[in-house]
């Protein structure tokens, strides 16, 4: 026990280990030391050289080729890539002109002296090398070795020292106390996406939360005034691209405070963490209303990082005697909006303009007229010939839309459009990425605040019934506070989303902080049963603070810090899209006796439910 | 958004808020400045004075007496206690001869000038005072008033700044990636106390696994080299006292490392996080084999902060005729031992004494003989005329028993006497305690390692089998790796458990990292069904480093450094030792519909049922 301690370095990478050095470490300083390597054989070169790998990167080893050493040369000689082995040598300079200047430590080499084989290497599915393409499914279910790629190596590590950042900042700077919460509590009302988990009493079920948002609100109630917790979190949403059934939140909430106060902590926090190779974020950020979001950018989540707006040619199209034309704008909300997109008309195929006008027709409900400009300046349009010269004009000045450019133009309910052309404008924007145009920079980040948004929205299926935009528990903005009473369906509430290129990657609020209010909203808003939340009201009833917060996805986050494709490029063992873990086949069938002790037996699905379900995915 | 954001400071604990200061910050300095407070109504004096609460402490608030303040002296009267208010006021000295000394905020008092009132208390079930008794029911029922104490205050702040500084430890010191692992796995063999979660496929269910553990050795094998998370963990026992169905471990994985190296880590971890307020810890910590902790303690986590230890007295008794003596002595690992418990015999009563026989009896099968040492020398027991006058003097001299004194002594097998002389001297502890004699330092914390546990223990229901004393992935001691494959109940582990004050806070082991040996453990000795760990054999076999690591207790640890008496008082939201929560009444029933979605359906368990599970509890 004393033997091994005082043998190597007490703090460090290295620290406590078998190893002196890390395989990323080695420099033409340490020339002539004795060192002792352990890693990974990523590959054999000509019975010459074994390059070892570890977290940190490679280092060459040569092997030595006297007949003294045969025994150690066939050591070495005999292993497999990807075996486990510790290397003791001394460092010396490679002989001239074999230096690798692309490799960090490609003025030396390790002349081994002795090697200890831990594990050989016998099963491989696929090379551990960054250019081998694997298959999503089979980097999943040999997921222990897709993380040994120095990408996935790399992702882990920088969340880490992303969170501890993050950490650092709650914790010291800011004065928030980590409080872990449960996830094994009650079913929210509306709760219909928590996992289950049956208990021991017959017919008594936890749930696995959403989110901590009722512990967080209650934590203010106990006083505890500023709360953070990177808190894991649940959702049952079935198979859905890119979302996971377990995710982790960054959960922060504060006492005595104001949205400005929330919005400028999360600056200060996102400041702090950011990781420096990533160039510095400026903040404050830029704040921009829900209202304009939506007349700007068709959505609540604009991608600033390019233009090509929204633009209402409700005035343009006012006199115009195009039957669908004149036909929205007469209606209540009716409107003509468009986008314009640079090099659209040359870029953009026949076969990919009419894909598009498939698209608004079959998720939106909607006709699609598109508009090409000739190089002449002239259109090319089935619209065409039913407009004016002087509605023409008046619509290339109104839409800056220039030779080259094509316009897709909507006309209808300001409810359908608008969510249409936002749509068709990322649509618009990759597709102009993938004919080889920049219009957005991959290395820009956009941090944009949404607020002022409407506390409540019409329920989809009911639409005369109400539903919460982001979450019963939001305050209204306090000029509007009356309206709740009245006409709630006009409240703003003080509700903020955090935007990041286009994608949300936070949301919070001011909480309602009086029983009455709460219950009002619940009640006689959104009809919601008040008893599963009567502990709730119960605590805003006992001496409850003014207190708000906010939520940060942190998948979602670092995976676009990192530049990742999916989330699951930053979540050491994701589950597939539809819930399964490919590695150990999670989720699996139980014995009925398992199930016995919890009270539940399984009830198969009749062959008719089966074929329901299948339609329905 | 702006305006607010400059009025406030931007670091500390009062920035971003509604409040300049807290309440337990203004001293002399502060005086003539304008200050703003928020907090709750500890309480009225007079209608002279409020007493302002915050995390941090009371200030005094002067209720200003004059007509032209009379709304803002009506407003503070009219308060309830524990109502939240904001109150600006100048900071003033209290006058001469009204100073508190033992308030920090003493010498001061604040003059207030406006008032704004946030929320009213309604509901108030018992009052926030440190010194109001309350049943544990109603903590727990009403658990966001009760972390408003300042010991649960303290308690919660304390464990996030050493969860803080261990991941401060780690991440930045010894360069450890924390890494999250999921929760929703797949059952693990012989999981018995796993929850199970089901999922919309019929018939297949995650498990919310015990521990981290085939991840953090998946991660090893992916070249992560050292892994941590404060992991949330879940165990569904039923009802036991002191147990929580989720709880939360430090959890650490290194590769490349021996036994000695987890240790060192796990010292400087401590070392590093421990509270500064409660001394200084001493590394190394103390090592001690099982086999020694058996034989001295008659249990694997001794509380070395008192002696009392185990006295075998083979050696005296080994001529002796007394039949239940010789008896025990004649059988293969028969022994006859001793506790000699100081003063006993002028602390414990006949009724105490009793109580012991009648415990020893009932939980171990075993009779207990008592023996007092008279003030003159002389023994009072049963067993006095049937001991020679030599074998007395030897026996005193053996125990060390002195006039006083009481020897708790058993004769019997080795693997009943010393658990339960273990047992009785924990209890004679405690009775000693209770009569007011100092035993052990409430202040003094005594580690120690616990090392070289056997590998495998009989199964307690079949002798004949074997089973894990710590998990499956313990690696055999080096010098005993051979008897795996002859007498697999000889071979040692490399496993090594952390002992705080007598109660186990962590344990660990090197793990097993080459398949083949993995894969006899499992399926030859365990006689375990391998497949449900396929994958992690197939990892062993793709390039797995050697790797050890640990799992700290944290609640446990936490409670045991701010002397709690139950992990319940370092957990914000606990559930009581059914499982419940009683604030929100979880769990709770689930509407048949619910249930349907995951393909599940109560089976309620007969009269005849019930009344089995009754007579179990």
């Amino acid at each position: 026990h004393g033997l091994c301690r005082s043998a190597s370095a007490l703090t460090g990478p290295s620290s406590l280990s078998f190893r002196t050095h890390t395989c990323g470490e080695l420099r033409s300083d340490h020339v002539g030391d004795k060192v002792t390597l352990c890693g990974w054989v990523q590959y054999l070169r000509q019975d010459l050289f074994v390059i070892l790998r570890d977290f940190t990167g490679l280092t060459q080893i040569l092997i030595p080729q006297e007949e003294s050493a045969s025994g150690l040369k066939s050591a070495l000689c005999d292993l497999t890539v990807e075996s486990v082995i510790q290397v003791t040598g001394t460092v010396r300079l490679r002989p001239s002109g074999q230096e690798n200047k692309g490799m960090p430590t490609g003025e030396i080499e390790v002349l081994a002296e002795n090697v200890e084989i831990f594990n050989i290497c016998q099963k491989l599915p696929f090379e551990i090398k960054d250019f081998v393409k694997k298959s999503e499914s089979l980097r999943m279910q040999y997921r222990y070795l897709d993380l040994r790629s120095s990408q996935m190596q790399q992702n882990l590590r920088l969340r880490s020292q992303v969170v501890m950042k993050m950490r650092d900042y709650l914790c010291n700077v800011q004065g928030f106390v980590d409080v872990e919460t449960p996830t094994l509590f009650k079913r929210t009302p509306g709760g219909a996406k928590e996992f289950v988990v049956p208990s021991r009493e017959p017919g008594m079920f936890y749930s696995l939360p959403q989110s901590p948002q009722q512990f967080k609100q209650l934590l203010m109630v106990a006083g505890v005034d500023r709360y953070f917790q990177i808190a894991r979190c649940y959702r049952d949403e079935g198979s859905k691209p890119d979302r996971q059934p377990e995710f982790t939140q960054v959960d922060i909430e504060m006492s005595f405070v104001e949205q400005a106060g929330i919005m400028s902590l999360v600056e200060g926090l996102l400041q702090h963490s950011w990781p420096p190779e990533k160039g510095p974020i400026k903040v404050p950020f830029h704040t921009m209303k829900y209202e304009e979001a939506m007349r700007d950018y068709g959505v609540d989540k604009p991608d600033t990082r390019f233009n090509m707006k929204l633009i209402d040619l409700s005035e343009v199209f006012s006199a115009s005697d195009v039957e669908f034309l004149r036909s929205a704008l007469s209606k209540p909300g009716g409107t003509v909006q468009a986008i314009c997109v640079p090099g659209g008309a040359n870029l953009f195929t026949g076969k990919t303009l009419d894909e598009l006008k498939q698209a608004a027709k079959t998720q939106f409900g909607q006709e699609l007229s598109v508009v090409l400009i000739r190089a002449d300046g002239t259109l090319k349009s089935p619209l065409k010939k039913l407009l004016s010269q002087s509605v023409t004009d008046n619509l290339l000045k109104t839409t800056g839309a220039k030779p080259g450019d094509v316009l897709l133009m909507a006309a209808g309910s300001l409810h359908t459009v608008r969510p249409l052309l936002g749509h068709l404008r990322l649509q618009s924007a990759q597709l102009l990425e993938s004919s080889g145009v920049t219009l957005r920079d991959p290395s820009a980040f956009h941090f944009l605040w949404v607020v002022d948004f409407p506390l409540f929205l019409p329920k989809e299926d009911k639409p005369e019934e109400l539903e919460s935009a982001h979450h019963p528990f939001t305050a209204p903005l306090p000029e509007d506070s009356q309206l709740l009473y009245t006409e709630p369906h006009k409240v703003r509430g003080q509700h903020y989303d955090l935007v990041l290129n286009g994608s949300e990657i936070g949301g919070g609020s001011i909480r309602i902080h009086k029983a009455a209010e709460q219950h009002h909203v619940l009640k006689n808003i959104l009809k919601e049963d008040t008893t599963l939340l009567s502990h709730l009201l119960e605590a805003l009833d006992s001496g409850a603070p003014p207190h708000g917060g906010i939520a940060l996805g942190l998948d979602r986050l670092i995976s676009i810090m990192v530049g990742a494709n999916s989330i699951r490029d930053v979540i050491a063992f994701p589950k597939s899209f539809r819930g399964h873990d490919l590695m150990s086949r999670a989720p699996d069938s139980l014995s009925e006796e398992e199930l016995n002790a919890y009270h539940i037996s399984v009830k198969w699905p009749t062959k008719h439910e089966r074929c329901e379900e299948d339609e329905r995915k």
